[in-house]
């Protein structure tokens, strides 16, 4: 088995309607379990990456069915704390054509939120761990989370765990004032972050954009290396993308993918997933930022949030830049 | 049109697995929407009974899909005020045989329990009303609605409007001592009242069982009328329910009824609805009780909240007492 | 290939809610075809009976799905005239428990009913027939399709064709006095009459019940053999049926059947079905009822119009009286 | 509550097969209901306009589903008359590519058809009204029907309600003679019509293409604004439109759409919703157009005949003429 | 009734995940019946062709569902045997945008190459045929089966039926060098061959492209015409095609298809029918190859492997090119 | 974590038709994963108890959703090899009232049949295991299979682990003189056996019935414990059980429950792991009986084979004996 990635982040409910119903049509939702940590986890399990979910749902059989869509996908349980109130939701509405997707989200008083930070120990979480997974949604989320995020950087250092952060800004979990008391402490020193130019901009006050940027937030923040993909939504239904990888060795660019969208959602945690890949296997940027931007593309391709493509499929398409014939 | 009626309390959305499914086992998910008080309005609209929901929702389109449940099955939704953080939820497995359904509910922290008394306007809103619909659920979800349910009891007083009180005691909510301290209060002089002989001993502190302790709470409490159903359980597929109304002219009881159960929740709020349909009409107390046991009966052989039966239906059940032929 | 079965009437879209609910609440209807005597031709065709079904649909892709949903159950369909404005439809709502089924037709102008007489050359189609099938509805639906029916009558007593008519009376599509004007011509002669005692007394003025009434029914015109089931309806979800056959050598009755029931619609053409094979298999008398009496119970286990049991699954229902054990 | 607007046409019953199904596949047909007046309606009442249909429906279940279905989109349904013998169909089929969609009618002898002219009171109907929209659709049905609308427009005339009539010819349901005979009187001093060129030159006999043909209509027949969409259809899957509104200060185009189809039916009735509303806020003619246009581009991107997208989403899409970003 | 076509080659059950979903995500499967040569039958009859499956089912309830599934679209199946020990199974995985779609086949130990050729009378089955329908796909399942091919050519060949052979080369169930022993003999004589670029160099060792190529096929092994068609994929949701026949009056192109794919699987069979439908009815070869290549084209907007669209469809596609209207 | 169990067994596909659905009727087929063996742990494993499960499924995406499925459910899944042909099918299709349910096998050239016993390592596969669970199903599959039960026994004696046999004789995969001629052996030393008084009369040689014959075949064949449930099925939707353990200390029996059936498969292995719970937890036999024959009947009121009860749900209903109350 490959090294271990354990990722620390909430796991939420995802009710979908059917096809391109909008939610005043809905009589049937699809039930599926989501969080923008575990989407990463789970394309990295796909691979045959050893995976840890650390996470809290309540301890109810709702909770319970959320463990078994991770236990389902190959991604470890063992470290879900169960207790508290709920189980975060969200509800997606598919758009296409000139109509853009909508989601809700129904994620207060979940029972991450009200996870107690001296409940995770993080020593021996981490224990054997490659990467420790995070993301900007975490101390968003509630104070006793900001703890527990930098309890979990602590340890990692210690234990020599390398860091992946995931910006993630959200405004409707928090201001940009409250997101800028906190964000660039806690991704400073990471190894690997994603980021938007909006994030860098707002949050981490860098003024230069694209790859000039990206090196200055890598020397500013101590950063190893900086990724992110670049979107184009002609419509809800065609979305263009190519992605960025910038190290020590300077800067990547993928190839531009012009995709038919069935679900866009967590493609950008596929992304993050083929990414670390690549670094775990040891890839050069130039290979690790293609394998990236073909598991985001592909992510597009099929419902829900996971990415449920084999490293065959998508070193197929990073390498041709195209889908292949039907197979059979 | 027939007189007005107003009911105040919570609406929820239910999620119902697809057929016997245990939660583990779902991938889809039925959307209802439903309230204790909201069911008894359902079934009196569908009577042509003139219906009001006195409710609070999120100001989102799951809140708008909530509203528009009530407005197709014909219950009246402009006292619906917008606000608030979240829909309350309940989770529904229908259970067989041996296997009991299961409930999970997640309303914590929803817009109606968030709810700020000072926003209703109750003389406005109970303008032409012949009765008003509360229940012990309100007042468990937070300070702020015993306040709201007291000014709505005191503005029917003002007004003249019927007070139909359903004690509807949930142990998940609020402990014994916590009901035990506004309970009383809160349905002294009502009309009518539906109480379990549980509600009776343990909330209003009487020991008579059956009817001998009916007469002793009105007595105490000056309450017009009690009803409640009686049901036997052989099974979670097989129940057998009759019902009892204990009023000024004496106790009736309805003929017994041995069921197969599609879906027994709501039941309870189809008989509250016969009962005060009868009283709206003026039936005499046996009738009323015998209508309002047909109604509870039919309910359980349909899915969801509502009783979805004409006056014709239920009058044909009661009449007969058993399934007519196939109507064709 | 056994002897020939031609049979002539209406054929059906028939809508049907899911599970048990309502019409008010149906979102999604499954559809499937239907008619009194083409049900009969389904279950004849599983047997392996060769079978011709006599009757006009659209010229449209409805009126071919329909043709298709025969063909897919081996039922003969050269003989069905396309044509018309519309498909008759039905909309079927299944109860349970004390809440009886309910079934809206919408047949009126349907092309059947707009059928010329002179469309139909019944010496061919009846060419090689053993038996032909005709009920009491298609009279009812149009002048000429008494006509039409007179003329395949005199058709089938030119070719020796034996006749099997089925009361079928049905009070939402003509009344007693337009019956009585008509029926008692149409079923002289009969080979074989399947009637209920309420046809018996108010159609053809049979005042003695049961065995007594069938033989009088016989002899008054000419009918062959009589035949008839049973049914008490404790509840729309129990059923308990048996069955009667009256010819020349006397009366059998059948065993009775307690029945779980998931749809009971078609449950007479099954059990015309079964008496028919009996008789086409030269069976005695009291073999034939068992067959029909267990064909009968057995199509109300399963959904649809068409009874889809093989011989060997009614004979063992047939002889042992119960459901044998899981079949693997 | 903003002005009131009142419909007069046929409510059918609409059954879609599954995705892109044909017919002789399709198992399950999703129910839903719509109508050409009604399809305005909807779109008004999203947007907080007061609305009311005046129809006819048979008295069973289906018909109240139907009326349901309004109220649940929240149409006025109070002057829907209920009688007669069946509600109108229409089974649709989705094509995709190079094949076209598919529908079915199955509308004659329907209970609007058969509708008396006298069991309407328009004054009491239209008081209060702004508006009163109307539709070629409507006198094709019936003679019975040209008089009910010829007593609408009266009564509109004397209650200075203005009048909406699109001319939607369609072929199935009457020649072009007699439209010819008809439409031209009943148009004759509307405040806006809808109309294509087709309509314009065999209906109204304008040789004159484009806007000159608008304004000629205008002056031959006293009409206010006349208002069409412009399509290209590369192929089903994909469609391209644009609007034109020509009133007395002239003409005004909207810009074009580039459209992904998921369901076209009702496009052509969100953009007549979207003008009306245009002109009821009374917005400048060129903000109107791209209303309209933005309306009936949306329509596009979701199943069904109503437009459910607020009036933010419209004009988000006419403003910046493309989709915006997911919405969370 | 048009002359007879026969078709030998095995019958399949296939299994398909819902909408886009992977098989992993798989929690139902649509289930419909399929055959290279049953798909071309099924085109055929649709148009009115009078046709025959020549193969071998189970005894068992799916090998007879299997049966009815053709018998529904109007395919002859009096010549279908039945034993053995399982039908056939493809299971299918419909890709989108740059994911390819997946087929996993589960065909081996069917009952179809447990086929002894002592079972088929070839005599008896082609009596009245005008074309006998072959692929290369039932040689490579089991030495049997090469003999029963071989059987069935002689039997053609005798009865002056003329044969149509489709290559249909897959490299999963033989090597090349296993179809180089067998299929140049078998095709030899064909009237009609359908073959891939591929095919004929690789099996046949034409090493000519294209025309030149087919034409020396022609020559080498006494074949009427060829026809293939020529597709690109930029993704897999879109498709473009184009397609050539080329006999002894020369070769034909015809007009090219951009293409929206809903299920691809079957156009080639679909070709293949609208060829055969070509010849049969005598057409030059121009307007054959159009009909062929439209009816390639609309199978594409179609989910399953049949090819659903009338006659009067095809020419529409075929003379136009494009979509027509919304057909209402 | 509780001791760990081991079993070594079939894993298979299974394909359920909808409701009551016949085969004929099917579009849809709901999949689910299965296996006598697998069954057992996934039971225990919902209890907590550490499981694995030793098996082989084909290296493609339908094996890893088998093992997807195990996975979701907490079976551990680290002992199942991947290779060979194709994944053993089940497709089922529930019966109601008189009517049987009807199982069709496919698992002919399974990969698990072709499994080489050399590849199993069974002394690291059964390190730390407290039981080995068999059945009679393994050596009917194919020789290698009997080797391969051989050599599991033998290094469970080895290591102390101790061994439950399910005899499950079925006599569509081999005959009474072959499971004579093997399954003697096998079973001798077993700790625990579950046998019907068939197998034991026809394989074993018992003659003696019931308890009696448990004492004799437990002498005979040095058996620690025998238990068995005994079914009456007055109908396929009723069934009444109750169960027998006999052991050392002399027989117990469990009550009886009168069940409504949902889905009876998987039932016999709710109660094999019913009693090895009880067994592991070292309590009475009578209460294991009790705990094992609950667990089977509420194997009944959920689809699938799995039971998915909790600890506090079987036992509620083991000591009340019946359904408590709807749960929330």
């Amino acid at each position: 088995m490959k090294k271990r990635v354990v990722a620390f982040g909430e796991l939420l409910g995802r009710f979908d309607t059917e096809g391109h119903e909008r939610f005043a049509q809905a009589e049937m939702f699809k039930i599926g379990y989501t969080g923008a940590e575990a989407n990463v986890l789970a394309a990295l399990a796909h691979w045959g990456i050893s995976t840890e979910s650390v996470s809290r749902v309540p301890a109810h059989e709702l909770g319970q069915a959320c463990i078994n869509f991770l236990r389902r996908y190959g991604i470890g349980t063992e470290s879900i704390l169960r207790g508290g109130d709920r189980l975060g939701l969200l509800y997606v509405e598919n758009g296409a054509s000139q109509r853009p997707s909508r989601v809700i989200y129904d994620r207060k008083g979940s029972s991450f939120a009200q996870l107690d930070p001296a409940e995770l120990k993080w020593d021996g979480i981490l224990e054997g761990a490659a990467w420790l997974c995070l993301s900007g949604i975490t101390p968003a989320l509630s104070p006793g989370l900001v703890i527990a995020q930098r309890k979990a950087i602590a340890a990692a250092r210690r234990k020599g765990v390398l860091i992946s952060y995931d910006c993630n800004y959200r405004s409707t979990l928090w201001s940009l004032d409250q997101a800028r008391a906190v964000l660039p402490e806690l991704v400073t020193g990471s190894d690997l972050i994603f980021g938007t130019p909006y994030d860098m901009k707002e949050i981490f006050g860098i003024e230069e954009p694209g790859v000039a940027g990206a090196n200055r937030l890598r020397e500013k923040f101590g950063i190893g290396r900086v990724a992110y993909t670049f979107r184009e939504s002609p419509s809800t239904t065609q979305n263009i993308i190519k992605a960025t990888l910038i190290g020590p060795g300077g800067s990547c660019d993928s190839r531009s993918y012009d995709i038919f969208v069935i679900d866009r959602i967590g493609s950008g945690d596929a992304f993050a997933a083929g990414i670390l890949y690549g670094l775990i296997e040891g890839w050069p940027d130039q290979r690790t930022v293609e394998f990236g931007a073909a598991a985001a593309c592909l992510k597009h391709s099929m419902p829900g949030d996971f990415l449920l493509s084999t490293i065959d499929e998508v070193n197929d398409l990073a390498e041709s830049g195209r889908a292949g014939r039907i197979r059979r």
